[in-house]
């Protein structure tokens, strides 16, 4: 039979974990005490600010067990705190793992977990300094703290859009929501990992390097990733800097996968690029005479297109959409919000 | 009807948080972006390192709704987390709250929750900096990362006891344990919040500027809290220093709330003392002739009791306890362990 975790414990799990992360992880410079103490310690470095989010996926909700491997959920449960870092200019240096499992998980998983996450980790050279385990009763979850660095030049802001503003986004935005929708209607015997689009959804390719790369530039005013869809994160820069958006739909990057799976969804693919989706993609907004040096600073980390998808306005907290007939319509930044009652449905 | 999150959503109750915190948090210098981007930035002190613990509350499993309040779960989620900074000899700086809540919480018991957390963080000029909302279908969890800060040459840790050091513990041990068992014997309408037992269980006092003092005095040699209960915790300080110890019965400070406590139980209060409990007290070691100073170091800023109740010694690993005819037996560390059978019971 299989170990579980109530076979070995918390003790033995954090035993077990500590070996692991010796073998297959790397020590980051300025970590002076990792796990092992009531606490972990770090030494900054002299003229960096220290970036510091937290994401949480619960299990069921920020992913269908059913349709991903541990290590993809260890994967994934680090891409989406790397991009939040990624997104603000920084550089990620070194992560607290906060985990609710079940007594009945396989160690094997959790260990796979723990490959994923430093998967993740090690091409920034960023380790795991700690965390927490607690038993839980029914859903499994995982809570990432983490922490990482950018020169104080450096530090960007979704508040700093200025009106006039070329708008820019990487990837394909919008790809995600398919991939999710994909195993929504996915029959029970149906496995859909090796999907473009579900990988996409399960693995999202953060942009962290991307965007370390356009600080450094200096030459783009806002940036924000695409965490709770392009539409919403457009709407949170809008917000935040006090501007509005003009938007040219025929612009929006649409691939051909997204546009197959509208087809079968029976939806606007241009509708699936703009809602809620969970691409990690990274919104800049640049003075329109910058726009080559940012897609020079993209092109020489990655060859990640970027798109340009319209302007930044000064009708105030307002968002446009050109449609290919010149007509233009206002739309409402709605993203993720898992409380609120929508359609008579509790998301 | 009460506003439940439902009502609101998330973005909606982030928007209430945030201005919540506006009025009744404080701002810590060095914090240059706080909630309401991808991260957010701290700039460090020289001199200094920055400590970071991570611990998280379950409902039902580390504390017990029925017998708390709102704001007194946000009080203990915070000591926990404030209990290690202090252990290590830091200073609590900022902290990201992880929220995890059913869809049927009341607006009004979060706000509670986040006055909790502000009354434990403003004493030392700690804010909130940032977190995370998610939906839980069953239990709430409220996981805390928190930052702190220590000057590199006061950095208290567990691995650095020596043989001969004597063992000092700050409060009475034990109580944490006693008024949880009160609370699990409770008839179902029996009020014990106002319990001294419960209180201590509900809302630990941390030891967190005795810790930073104790720090300060360079006189001590390990320190580590008592999240585990008295000798599971000595256990991770014999572990880690590679030594052994052996305690003194006689000498462990016994409160007259526990002992009452223990005969209503029919348990002997030194077994109280030493198994798990989640007291928030400070084991401390230093050398004998140092044994003043750190109880000076401790009465610069509270009252809390000291007690020595053994000596390191080098036999590695063993922990002995010398009843008071003089005979002594082996014992061993056994502390929370949540995934772990123990007794054919999932505790």
């Amino acid at each position: 039979m299989s170990e579980i975790l109530a076979d070995i414990g918390e003790f033995g799990l954090i035993q077990r974990i500590h070996k692991l992360l010796q073998e297959i992880g790397v020590h980051t410079p300025g970590v002076t005490l990792e796990i092992g103490d009531d606490a972990a310690s770090l030494r900054p470095r002299p003229g960096y600010e220290l970036l510091i989010t937290c994401d949480c996926l619960m299990e069921g909700r920020h992913y269908l067990p059913r349709h991903i491997t541990p290590m993809d959920v260890g994967r994934r449960a680090m891409a989406v705190n790397i991009s939040d870092i990624g997104a603000m200019g920084g550089h990620p240096l070194c992560a607290l793992i906060s985990l609710g499992l079940k007594s009945e998980t396989q160690v094997a998983d959790v260990e796979d977990m723990y490959r994923g996450f430093t998967k993740e980790l090690n091409p920034f050279g960023a380790s795991i300094i700690g965390g927490n385990l607690t038993k839980s009763e029914n859903t499994d979850f995982i809570d990432i703290t983490l922490i990482g660095e950018v020169r104080k030049e450096n530090i960007m802001l979704r508040s700093s859009a200025q009106a006039g503003d070329a708008i820019l986004v990487t990837g394909y935005p919008g790809q995600a929501a398919a991939g999710l929708k994909l195993l929504q209607n996915a029959q029970s015997n149906e496995n859909l990992r090796a999907h473009p689009l579900v990988q996409t959804y399960n693995v999202p390719a953060h942009r962290a390097r991307e965007g370390q790369s356009i600080a450094r530039s200096n030459k783009a005013n806002a940036m924000i990733d695409t965490s709770d869809g392009f539409l919403a994160d457009l709407g949170h820069i809008c917000q935040e800097s006090n501007v509005g958006a003009l938007l040219i739909q025929e612009k929006f990057p649409i691939s051909n996968e997204l546009k197959k799976a509208a087809v079968q969804f029976g939806m606007d693919p241009y509708q699936l690029f703009l809602q809620e989706s969970d691409d990690y993609e990274l919104i800049i907004t640049c003075s329109p005479e910058y726009v080559s040096h940012v897609r020079s600073a993209v092109e020489t980390v990655s060859n990640t297109l970027i798109s340009e998808v319209g302007i930044i306005t000064d009708t105030v907290k307002e968002i446009q959409l050109k449609l290919p007939d010149g007509t233009k319509r206002q739309i409402n930044p709605l993203g993720w919000d898992h409380f609120k009652l929508k359609g008579g449905e509790n998301v």
